[in-house]
């Protein structure tokens, strides 16, 4: 059995890029951007009036201001340049617009006082103010955003800027969420006493659209014929299955000899982890297919898919995660043998994650109160409040 | 000028509830519960197995195990509920399966050996194990998910199991975003020197996404009577109206005035707060249309839009929520007449929110390396290391 650190590695070692495509900018949120950015325009793109108010001329620094200046117009906001008489006129200005010819300070509204047709001023000191100047930002042709990087709202709004009306993203991999069972019936039926609704591939797939990804769902019985024909076709088909259910070591659990079977290649069986352990991870060596095969029960999928595909998918996409960290909330047993994903709620006042009591893997309700999991590798000692640990947000 | 609590309390005095709708559970993740979710069977709804293995019957808690069971038959999960012949028999069971009548305990084919037909097992002490008893996690009839829950992908797996295919939700407000300010011009055109594209209301509309709402953009130029025109129109079609720009001290600042002539009450018009000092928010008592007028520049509207309009989306939906905190990183100087939204990066060892310069509130390329915002209230003292502070974290 491997280790939680050795299995990660072994499904990061099979990232895999899908190709980029160009779509519209209003789609492109949550995408990792497959192109590097650079500014068309330095930014701003004008020496920038900050405050409404005046733009005079002082001149030399250390000039004093006048007492009043003489008003010739408005330098709106969208106009084009306009420029300064002399020393002793203004213009009207207006945030957000080009700094007038021969003006280089701005005096705001709340320290002048306009009076037939002049702006008059008491301010002790002069100073250079309220001119955010051309390029200050950052020059045309400068590199803003980078690829790989998984666009934001911020991110749309840069791109808008620099004029980007599509934009290259990476494409994402296409998924078959399969599940297996002969237990399973489907969520509109009513089941009989040794029956249960499909619940895990229903998670997936939403998972999945949180990512934007759409999941295709297949449902196969626990018969190795049936098996072998639909899992060959998916292979085929898609670049990534997530199975659940089929890989313990019951009679049934057919899925790891029919994989093999099938030419895919596994890569890992178990992992030294709780919940989760019967994870079986492999790949298609000729078709590319990448074989998520997760346990049947709810929270080992669930926390599998959470630690193992979302990394895998981010690595793929250009951009590998680093998990955030949460400080443990209470002293936990160190476990030797096993990695642990622990249920956790965030504490709201200290933001500490706080374990909290469920019935095992199986229990499916709890998740619903659950904020994430904290990651304890294997330990002799115990896990001290206040410990940095990893953590996996739920989606 | 009110304080950042004041402001923010208006808001929430604003939400509104936008009445629910029916959709299929494929489309809920991400949407608030418009119902209380009960259990329709016990959990798990049967005396269910827990291992591959066998299942026996021990009887007495304290009677040992025999060192041989014959082998009758095989219970798969899926299958129905087959009968022990008596206690020195056994059936060999899948995980998942029920248990069959008269077995009361499960040995796991890791502690046996089957050899001719019978299985042997070397165990020095009987225990009864590897049974997840029916309704042990939950009884039939009893709420596990409430009204008002943002749902995950965990719980969409938990309606599925509790036989949920359509799902009452909130109903999601209508928003048009409004961008205001002569010096914009469209996301395909060459800029002017003097003009910028848009970029507030791309930022705005791919934030709204992200909740699953379609922002409607419009566009109005620095011109009363068309502001007047537009925005009387949209009072009347939308809930919610995110305006950006025209709400400074300028000339051409004509928000404020036409919502007032339009018979919009103003709640408030800027805030002790940096950036975006100048928001202003207000309500249509008669078409109960909220209104958000950000400031133009885009920091200024951006974290307006998440600390503000984010509480009032989801206390609207039903499910106010509780900022997360954030350890500051370093210390950080006081400001008693300012609350602060500060930029920060999150540590990826500990976690930590470390503040980074950039040149104030216009500057909208900075956004793309900000992790979020730690909101840093009015204060004398300075903000030490180590304290927790509530954070925005990006959309």
């Amino acid at each position: 059995m491997i280790t939680i650190n050795e299995a990660l590695q072994a499904v990061l070692d099979q990232r895999h890029a899908y190709g980029t495509e160009e779509i519209t900018l209003s789609k492109s949120i949550g995408r990792h951007l497959a192109e590097d950015i650079f500014t068309d325009r330095d930014a701003p793109p004008f020496d920038r009036v900050m405050m409404d108010g005046i733009a005079i001329q002082l001149g030399h620094i250390e000039n004093p201001f006048q007492s009043s200046y003489a008003i010739q117009g408005i330098q709106a906001a969208g106009a084009p340049k306009m420029e300064l008489l002399g020393p002793d006129h203004c213009l009207e200005v207006m945030t957000g617009a080009i700094l007038p010819a021969g003006a280089d300070t701005i005096i705001p509204y709340e320290e002048i006082e306009i009076k037939d047709g002049n702006a008059h001023i008491q301010l002790e000191k002069a100073a250079k103010r309220y001119v955010h100047y051309r390029g200050s930002d950052s020059m045309k042709g400068e590199k803003i955003i980078s690829k790989g990087k998984l666009l934001t709202a911020a991110d749309i709004g840069i791109l808008a800027t620099v004029g980007k009306t599509t934009v290259s993203v990476a494409k994402l991999p296409s998924v078959a969420i399969v599940s297996t069972g002969d237990e399973l019936v489907d969520v509109d039926q009513a089941p009989l006493p040794h029956q249960i609704r499909k619940s895990n591939v229903h998670s997936l797939c939403a998972a999945l659209a949180q990512q934007g990804i759409h999941g295709e769902m297949y449902h196969i019985n626990d018969d190795k014929e049936a098996l072998q024909k639909t899992l060959s076709k998916l292979i085929e088909e898609f670049d990534v299955l997530l199975l659940s259910g089929g890989v313990s070591k019951g009679k049934f659990d057919h899925i790891p000899a029919v994989l093999d079977d099938l030419g895919v290649k596994k890569l890992f069986h178990r992992v030294a982890q709780r919940p989760g352990k019967p994870f079986w991870f492999g790949h298609h060596d000729k078709q590319s297919t990448k074989i998520f095969a997760y346990p049947g029960n709810p929270v080992s999928t669930y926390v599998n898919h959470l630690f193992y595909f979302q990394q895998w998918l981010h690595a793929s996409l250009g951009n590998p995660i680093r998990l955030e960290v949460k400080a443990l909330g209470e002293k936990v047993p160190g476990n030797p043998n096993l990695s642990r994903f622990l249920s956790v709620r965030l504490d709201p006042q200290t933001g500490q994650a706080l374990p909290f009591n469920h019935n095992g893997s199986g229990d499916l309700f709890s998740l619903t109160e659950t904020d994430g999991f904290l990651l304890l590798p294997q330990r002799d000692g115990d896990f001290l409040a206040g410990e940095q640990l990893e953590f996996l947000h739920v989606l």
